[in-house]
């Protein structure tokens, strides 16, 4: 199977088969291919992350301009770690099947892959706890990383094995070191809190069955397009409505939409060169030890792409659907597939405009929608702790159920925009709805009700680093200044609108503040660096922030143009 | 016809047909009925509005704890305007057949129904200029409202009959006196601006097939629903996956929703008395004489009721629909009829939530949605304004077309909220997200990492008087503080998340600022009062903001409890 698709690479490289776009992720055969070539020459390893090392921006503008020069070479991104912990990053030449880097990292932990490392630490600590019970298979935990190598354990029970565990969470937790491999110590609160006794409450089909079923007074809503979809998909770039975007995948930040362009009558104009969702931090609030420590990085820590799971028609998903799969490399350095890991349909939009004409009342209605938008879902369980009968929780957290203490926390995404108006050369302008100068009855503004949408320019990255104003319904445009509107005279520009973003609220030189610098501000802006991919840095478990990675790193004293 | 319709307010009089809901608009046949009423005793006049008085909430809410006393009497709320351009305001009891309110009010003026209005002051505007041009019915205008009986008429023009004027804006603003019925004015700007020769710019049918026609690559998305859809309309009540709703309207506000539940398990829970838009203002930020005046109350001034046109399948909503008419009162007295002028249809919300099991890959999907949520569409035209080529916007507009300035503006909405969570005595608090007090190192917030939601009482109105707050992610929850939720014992609230509220930008003093009251800030909360419909006051034309109606006058000494 793994030399069927070395194969198939072979067929790549020699022209059998249709190349890869240079956007492509990793086919399974190529990963594999990857991995054979490492094997070869440094043994046996734990894979961690095989994805597609992106083209250099400079190389990849060539290609696409000019479709006809030779592709940028394939090359597999690799992280590994080696016998005794040592973590590696390399790179992988696919056409040359050669190892072009290989890297040593010190004082650096990777990705979590979060299923094998939870039963390695559960086994674990099961021997610890086995004197006392023989129940443990009901215990579950959760990691949480506070600093290097030290691991804490979120503990919860369940009654029985289907049940969920978030009801009934456990008081003490358990500190591990990853480095030693060992339970060093269990951190047990001065105030004792037993787990509750409170009635399982679960969400799965066997539970609801038992409380009386699903609700059977809803009918199907069926989405259905008789005569095909209105969108083309080739390799992995769409071609809907004008727009083209090539969709990306890799293990960290999932999608990855590339060099997205509309077809403005005839000519093929460039808006974005690259759009990810690349970080994300969830603080929590409550102040009382060990809680403090508690907080995590979905993407940088677990993977955007890892925690994906395959997408069904009806459930996930209605309509009618292009699916795309998702390859990886698992710890043995087989790859695996997440079937259906990207849906693709279309929705209506409702009405885009409808005029009225009042001298006959003859209407035009037009449908639609033109905007790149992301949209996220937080579905997830809460996290909980004990608390006793009566507790206060202080304001730090919510009873959401008898004994479940929901602690205070925030969702603090950073996404990443490269954009391409035109061409890779923008600029960004802050854009604040602001008063004319001058009060009530003054010559400039005598009857004050003058407003306009002042536009800042962003020179350095210093002025550039910026929050929302809802009092300015504060906006950012991403403009080309070398190419105006006919009609405007302003320069063609895409604007970014983003109302939904708190402050980080943990205060300053607190852990997740140092960790997670890009959340410290709602925008900033830094000149294209094809190295400056994650926000937070590229291994971010077990991350001090001292230095802050990331962002912070980016802008410390750089200049936006000259 | 109208008798026969007299003939069924009678049977609905007698109990032959099943009374109407005491929340129902009042049917064609109680216009008609009310109309007769007021000819039998007034003689002719001309109608501005004839919509239902609603029942006073205490009275209501007896009867809906109890229908099987007697229902609220129904009572048409009239406006005339009776010869000499007097209006009154009128009530006629429709079981009594009677008249029970006739009042002659002082220094207003009704809405503008726009269609008769608009021709009106065309036919007269034409003699004045007909000398100079006989092209004068391709010369249309809109009107906007300055100060007492005085309009300031904006005026376009049309190449051809069909072409949109809004690429054609003239010059000059001809002012009408509404009192004198005569044009007494026309502002000529010091700078002319000629009509611009630029090519006519069409939206509708024939334009664009001219233009090679619409587009043909777009498929059909067809949504169904093969067994029903899921919701019941007995009347205008919609019941739909546990909740209630009363789907009323009239001329102003157009759609009202009241008593709004929720069944939960049994019990069915109040959760809003009444909903509805109240309310909008549109200021214009050029300061440049006369553009000052321009500003529309798009609700106060026009009637979001009578601005509602049908809605067709396919064009307007997609899906299985149900559709309710709206009635109305026309100047002569007969009653009208706008066909389906409100939609009711589901639409699939997406994922609600996901949950997989990591040991064994098992997923629950569940879809759906629990949000009373306004969505508002803008799909409107820009007002616009001539200007002369490489003419400099100064901030105050763009250039949309050769010729075109569409000038800055703000939509300002007011959204009236009668919450009733589990009853009607309800506090209001404002949650803003907080960081817990003391630096990083102090013995309460150690780590610095503490906060909170912030909850702040309204006790008075000027408490209560307040704006967005985008860096606490403020919202306000409506809460019953004497009922617990029995797991976080807080009380049973509902959440108002309304995070798109910009200031109103002209400044204090200036006549929007004046007349449009509530757009001063972003939330207000006042007792409960039945009088206390419209936030701008009831007649809205002509007022000068001197006292400022509606929001201004209910806040001024009040107190929201003991
Ligand atoms: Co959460
Ligand atoms: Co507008």
């Amino acid at each position: 199977m793994a030399l069927d698709r070395l194969k198939s690479v072979a067929q790549h490289v020699t022209g059998t088969l249709p190349p890869p776009h240079p956007f492509d992720p990793l086919s399974n055969a190529e990963i594999e291919a990857a991995v054979q070539i490492i094997r070869q020459q440094y043994g046996q390893l734990h894979y961690n992350a095989i994805t597609l090392k992106e083209p250099l921006k400079k190389e990849m503008l060539r290609w696409l301009e000019n479709p006809s020069i030779p592709r940028p070479v394939r090359i597999a991104d690799v992280v590994v770690v080696a016998p005794g912990g040592k973590v590696i990053e390399g790179w992988v030449d696919l056409k040359a099947g050669k190892v072009t880097k290989w890297l040593s990292l010190e004082g650096v932990q990777p990705l979590n892959r979060l299923p094998w490392r939870i039963y390695r630490l559960l086994s674990m600590f099961a021997g610890k706890i086995q004197r006392s019970s023989n129940n443990v298979r009901l215990v579950v935990f959760q990691q949480k990383i506070c600093t290097k190598s030290i691991v804490i354990a979120l503990m919860y029970y369940r009654p029985h094995m289907d049940d969920s565990q978030y009801s009934f969470p456990l008081d003490f937790c358990p500190i591990f070191d990853a480095a030693k491999q060992e339970i060093i110590h269990i951190d047990i609160p001065e105030i004792r809190r037993p787990v509750n006794k409170a009635k399982p409450n679960n969400y799965h089909v066997d539970a609801i069955e038992k409380e009386g079923g699903y609700r059977t007074d809803i009918k199907p809503i069926n989405i259905t397009q008789p005569e095909g979809v209105s969108f083309k998909v080739e390799g992995r770039v769409i071609d809907w409505q004008n727009w083209k975007v090539h969709v990306g995948f890799n293990y960290k930040e999932g999608i990855v939409l590339n060099n997205i362009t509309y077809n403005d009558k005839g000519t093929e104009r460039p808006i974005f060169y690259r759009l990810s969702l690349a970080e994300m931090v969830v603080p929590y609030g409550n102040p009382e030890h060990p809680h403090q420590r508690k907080h995590a990085f979905d993407l940088g820590e677990y993977g955007g792409g890892y925690m994906t799971n395959s997408l069904s028609l009806g459930c996930d998903c209605k309509g009618a659907i292009h699916y795309m799969d998702a390859a990886f490399v698992n710890k043995a350095g087989d790859s695996t597939t997440i079937k259906n890991a990207i849906c693709i349909h279309e929705e209506d939009a409702g009405i885009l405009f409808k005029h009225t004409d009042f001298r006959d009342d003859s209407v035009v209605v037009t449908r639609g929608h033109g905007t790149v938008q992301l949209e996220i879902k937080l579905t997830g369980i809460l996290n909980t702790y004990a608390m006793n009968p009566g507790e206060d929780t202080k304001g730090w957290g919510t009873e959401v159920y008898p004994g479940v203490n929901a602690h205070n926390h925030q969702h603090l995404f950073c996404l990443r925009i490269d954009p391409n108006i035109d061409g890779p050369n923008n600029t960004v302008f802050q854009v604040d709805a602001t008063q004319g100068a001058g009060e009530v009855g003054s010559k400039e503004n005598p009857f004050g009700n003058a407003f306009y949408a002042k536009r800042t320019k962003y020179s350095t990255v210093k002025e550039a680093t910026s929050d929302y104003n809802g009092a300015t319904s504060r906006t950012w445009d991403m403009c080309n200044t070398n190419k105006l509107n006919p009609h405007s005279h302003k320069p063609v520009s895409y604007k970014l609108v983003s109302r939904e973003v708190p402050g980080l609220l943990p205060k300053e030189g607190f852990l997740v503040w140092k960790r997670a610098g890009f959340a410290r501000h709602a925008v900033h802006v830094t000149k294209y660096d094809d190295e400056q991919l994650y926000p937070a840095g590229r291994h971010v478990p077990q991350t001090s922030g001292e230095p802050s990675r990331g962002i912070p790193e980016w802008i410390a004293d750089a200049i936006l143009s000259a």
